[in-house]
């Protein structure tokens, strides 16, 4: 590899293309993965992102890539939309606190490694929340976990938010596990006193359409858990994914799904015989980054 | 450590706690407390499995520690009941196998890592699985994900299954991301034509008043996802757990939940101030074995 | 897996061998052919150790392993010499405190993970040794490492050192990065004042007598690093070890020696073609122990 | 953080330190530091490199950073020694193999993760080496580790060697476990016919005068082993090194060197108190190049 002064990232991993092997091969052939599956007009985009990634700073990456039109159908966790609500309603995340984990509770911080959230922040969304499930539940007493989200993302007024873009976009955003977050619980609160009914198996019509009306798939998962099953399991009744990129830090031995390979998901027919598959072992918030800004100038050039 | 001709693993366990630094330090630190939370009347053992310990191999120490009372509440992944019921209509996991991915597809053998499933055993599980929903369906039409678990353990016939012995013992098994798995599926597929409906947050007022029945609460987290949150979170509205074991292979960095230390649960009141909490590095199929056999013969001696 | 009460680690061993797969599946595996390796008497068996083991709890595991004649050939890292060198001369490893680092350094504490040494250990550490170089350079001016390990085995007087045993039974100690510790500094220190002069590659010639009077080699390797890299290369030129067990918790995508998978060695003749090779990733603190109590068990059974 | 098309590196590690959490505030604030103490003129730069990062793709971005002094001292394992040359004798690093490890023996490639090497290469490295091995010992029969290190890199013809460019530029370059390498071996057989002695702990000297002389040291890690132990505590007898930077994928539990935090370095005196330590969890091969770029264009800014 060969650094020059005031590489672009582009330049930085094609480099890394160049010695081909290690983390840097991966890395490069992720980019060039991603930049050939936004191209291709007959692939639709599925991006799963479990972990802190919308706290870690991945919030406006995400926003934009539904904003230009590069994610088709997205996956995530109940934690993630919690912040992105959060992050909404003018809430945000704080670093550089050093307290210990008890004193913490105390000053009313929550802790995720090294950034921290207020319970004053929590305290504002609870308010806003419950006015939005109030106005959301008057209007339909009955909604898949998806309809809901895409509710949740009207009824924000924030260009900066995922939800609010995605709704804006008509992105759909799939997120089985919702209900186990803050959201989930102020939800569980709200219809404790209200009819309101989500339904926890709804999303599978409706996200097998969108698999089989698409002529291929790609998945790109940041992290595991189960927005990688759900993006990898919907392509189950297709026959599995025609491309596929991973970020993570978790091994494989255990047989978690989490750190497994991709290449398990071919025994599974959730990845297609013959498709493409990447995984770059490493932190999404420094992988990821590298491989949107290095397919964008990738595709900013052969335009 | 001091190894001598025929140890008990007792034994082992207390020689890793002479020494008590390093993993052999945190294995007898586990397996103490978790014999001083079973042993504590006062204490409900809260126990959450991710990843695949069920056709892992720890189907029956889960099963044979439901059926001595040993644990109150559990958590999993529709994944780990899937295999539950799998077993419990004459299927089985199988090693040994050495063929690619692809391969693998072909000949209808699913892998997680070293470990297979057949997709016959499969084809057996939906028919027998749609039998019971039929039934299940005819009795209810509307049920929480706990209700239905334990009306699934009502309906199969095998004193080796947890889904069985924990309906029998009254255990709720909560799985709050049940609906991704192959059950979920076949739930999905069987709701197309018939009425039946799934509460997702149906459970969330059990649990809680669960936790509010118990002087106390420890948790036992083998591996990481929703259980793991929904074990600790369900703690939040009391202040937090008194004691929690956690074993796996994730690494604290990323900010996932999977690999975040327990400490952190202090900050978001999911653990209490001055509540036990040991960690061991480790995969979850030799370390659990190890603290079951050493907390049942510290139990054993102290009565 | 079936937990009985009273189980011995043989039987909790074999029931992870009857489960077979993910972890506990190589657990057995590795402790099986620790066993079988230990009685074929065609076998030597070469013991390589990294990390902090000594200070970690695994001293006297090992002095009787070699004190028994199961071990015969071992290397190691300086850190562990000086370790077992600092409990003979009365020093000790202490654990429980939990001042920060800068604390510690103003009280003389160094740390290593959890545990902790104490600058006085040291200081008698210093003294004894630099008695000890005297005698052995009035002795001798020029030795290999491997001569020098010898002599210092023969110069302390404790039956719980591994240095003393080995020095007593035979067992050769080599330590190719010897001079990189406190060990090496005093003897560094030593020499700038005293004519003694330690042949960096006079080993080779002994060990690779070693290795062609084996019929067979089987290595045994806790951690990388050094001792890893030389107790595999030491083989290459007879093409390589006929059976390896590795305990690791490193990763081998990066392609550092220490995660990388023992297959990688056959590639190098480091391992011959057929050879069996099990790695059991996990922190052998706690998986040695099991695995030497297991293997002792079985040997002691087939007598 | 934002993505903006065509960025620099900077401009996106800027962004990384925006956000500021989990690996990208660690990757900004190693970029950052990196930048920081190469433009300090009080500080010296002691580089540590272990793992395959040669054959990896880090060859030009060392040597060109020894060219243009941003390195004071370095220090490496023999593998690295062994492959640098290797390539100065026309010999190169392979992928995109796919054999398994017994086939690759049979075609004499050794296979290091996904890179291999060819057995042809090795073969006219031997012939090489000992020709060069043959000049040396003619006018020198006793020299230090470095001494023949700078000996080799006069020695061979290639500027985009690293060894041949430290000796031009007069960096040091201590490899205190060298002998254990195919360099080591090579030299190893030379000696059994020739007069020729490497003196293993005769760099201690040098080194220490090195570290005396320089105001402020910084050590940047990549990898653990041999060279960060070397690097770390050849700055133990003035108090420590004054600022850090590990880029490691192993972790700190085990204890073992590799993976442990900076921060213990300060508890043995190996890193001052108040020291500036970062960090980065990752695969160096993606990490430093970026580090790198980053770096480079924080100097050519503030010049």
């Amino acid at each position: 590899m060969d650094i020059k002064d005031n590489m672009s990232v582009l330049e930085l991993v094609e480099q890394m293309g160049k010695s081909g092997v290690l983390g840097a091969g991966r890395m490069y052939r992720a980019t060039k993965l991603l930049a050939d599956v936004i191209q291709d007009e007959d692939t639709a985009v599925f991006l799963s992102i479990a972990g802190p990634l919308v706290p870690g700073g991945l919030r406006k990456i995400v926003r934009d890539m539904i904003n230009d039109g590069l994610v088709d159908v997205m996956f995530t966790s109940g934690a993630n939309l919690t912040h992105d609500l959060l992050m909404a309603f003018g809430g945000d995340h704080y670093r550089g606190i050093h307290d210990n984990d008890e004193k913490l509770c105390e000053q009313g911080m929550g802790r995720i490694a090294d950034l921290y959230t207020k319970s004053e922040d929590f305290e504002v969304f609870e308010k806003e929340i419950t006015e939005i499930l109030s106005k959301i539940s008057q209007k339909e007493k009955n909604l898949t976990i998806r309809e809901f989200i895409t509710a949740l993302g009207n009824s924000v007024d924030d260009e900066s938010s995922i939800l609010y873009t995605a709704a804006k976009k008509g992105v759909p955003i799939y997120a089985p596990g919702m209900i186990d977050s803050m959201l989930g619980l102020q939800l569980f609160m709200f219809t404790q006193d209200h009819e309101f009914c989500l339904d926890a198996s709804g999303d599978m019509h409706e996200l097998s359409d969108k698999v089989f009306e698409s002529k291929k798939v790609a998945t790109v998962i940041l992290g595991g858990g189960l927005p990688k099953h759900y993006a990898l399991a919907s392509n189950l009744l297709k026959g599995g994914v025609d491309a596929a990129i991973q970020v993570t830090m978790d091994r494989g031995e255990t047989g978690s799904l989490s750190g497994a390979p991709l290449e398990e998901a071919k025994s599974w027919a959730k990845a297609k015989a013959g498709s493409k598959l990447v995984t770059v072992v490493g932190d999404a918030t420094i992988i990821f980054p590298i491989m949107v800004a290095g397919a964008r100038e990738m595709i900013s050039k052969s335009d």
